[in-house]
């Protein structure tokens, strides 16, 4: 799909990131993808803090300089100026529904993963929360976290029992949140959904989704797919 | 504004009820409003599972029966169905904006104080995170949540400095976030915008905007102006 001038800041490393390159992929959209370095802590450099003030990936940005950051906002952009074959719904209600359940994923599963990550991990000491300002960890939030991915994955096993996809009958971004949070828990946490969860559902385990559907599939390889020019 | 037949379970006690109070409001959107009494803890009876099993308010009940749970998402629908002066930006780039700044106030200043509040609070023990299941309070967010708090204090008075509103030359959704962020501080936590900040700002104070502004004016009243049928 044809763009304007646009550029998205995101690091391969980067969950968030990972979210809108399964989305541009998963809808055909290829423009340039420009790296982070969060190894070398470049989100913090003042070349990026005038991209994006809130120093984190990823970060889109417009032909006319404008920066669109959060995921939310990002999948919104192409939503509106790219109509075709939504992946946040048609009809209002598909659209709210869509809403809906991306957030519940988001704040139930992907969040939770998340801070267990950023409270646990010795090289994100006085880092426990993304964004301009520093925090530091709680080690309690860990032990809260590891109880929250599991009731998560019993929720998102029952959803998906009775739901071909996370918000219907649709393949939306709501399954794209819930792969990479799956994702993120096996690879950060060693907390993959258990063997035997989800049996012919649509994101059944992070590993199938990825093998057998072409956002997961093509979300891996976004990178390489569009490579900065 | 004439609706289908919409019902919003929501109550008076509630922040996030009142971010979709003051939004009906402002857009002139009047249906029924069903209190769920959460002093009784009716959002955990078997009656309001059935509408939300998230057990949280607000929840919209379409006509045909779906319920939309979720603030983000409840907005979402009223834009997409009654699309005339919408609080959500119009162009696909005033789209992504209000998305954008609405979920920084909602994580960096509504979360914040929320998770203040639920970990605070002798009555929400064992509640420290509202929806399905039950965890136990952690009192050093607590004490993270007053620095946050604060931060974001910070960050709103330079926002509102360099621009007419918080997501830029429109009032949004992004505004009625921070007035519910800054009145749910100042009641439940003693902790509202210091004297001096944000002069001349749309959300100058929670009392100012509440006392000028017909949203944070009608938000207040909206359950008796728009009374249960």
């Amino acid at each position: 799909m044809k763009t304007e001038n646009l550029k998205l800041y995101q690091s391969n490393a980067s969950p968030n990131s990972r979210r809108v390159r399964i989305y541009l992929a998963e809808r055909g959209i290829c423009f340039a993808l420009v790296p982070v370095d969060l190894g070398a802590k470049e989100q913090f450099s003042s070349a990026f803090a005038a991209i994006n003030p809130r120093r984190v990936v990823p970060a889109l940005v417009l032909g006319d300089g404008t920066t669109i950051g959060e995921v939310s906002a990002i999948w919104r952009y192409f939503e509106e100026a790219y109509p075709e074959r939504p992946l946040m719904g048609t009809a209002p209600k598909e659209k709210a529904l869509a809403s809906m359940w991306e957030r519940r994923v988001e704040l139930e599963g992907f969040a939770a993963v998340m801070e267990t990550v950023r409270n646990k991990a010795p090289h994100l000491r006085g880092r426990a929360i993304s964004g301009p300002h520093d925090y530091e960890q709680i080690p309690a939030i860990v032990d809260r976290g590891l109880r929250r991915i599991q009731d998560f994955y019993d929720d998102l096993e029952a959803r998906l029992a009775a739901s071909p996809f996370v918000a219907g009958e649709q393949y939306t971004v709501a399954d794209i949140t819930g792969l990479v949070t799956i994702d993120f828990a096996s690879k950060a946490l060693s907390l993959p959904m258990p063997d035997g969860t989800s049996t012919g559902c649509a994101i059944a385990s992070a590993e199938r989704t990825s093998t057998e559907h072409p956002a997961g599939r093509s979300g891996r390889n976004c990178a390489r797919l569009c490579p900065v020019p």
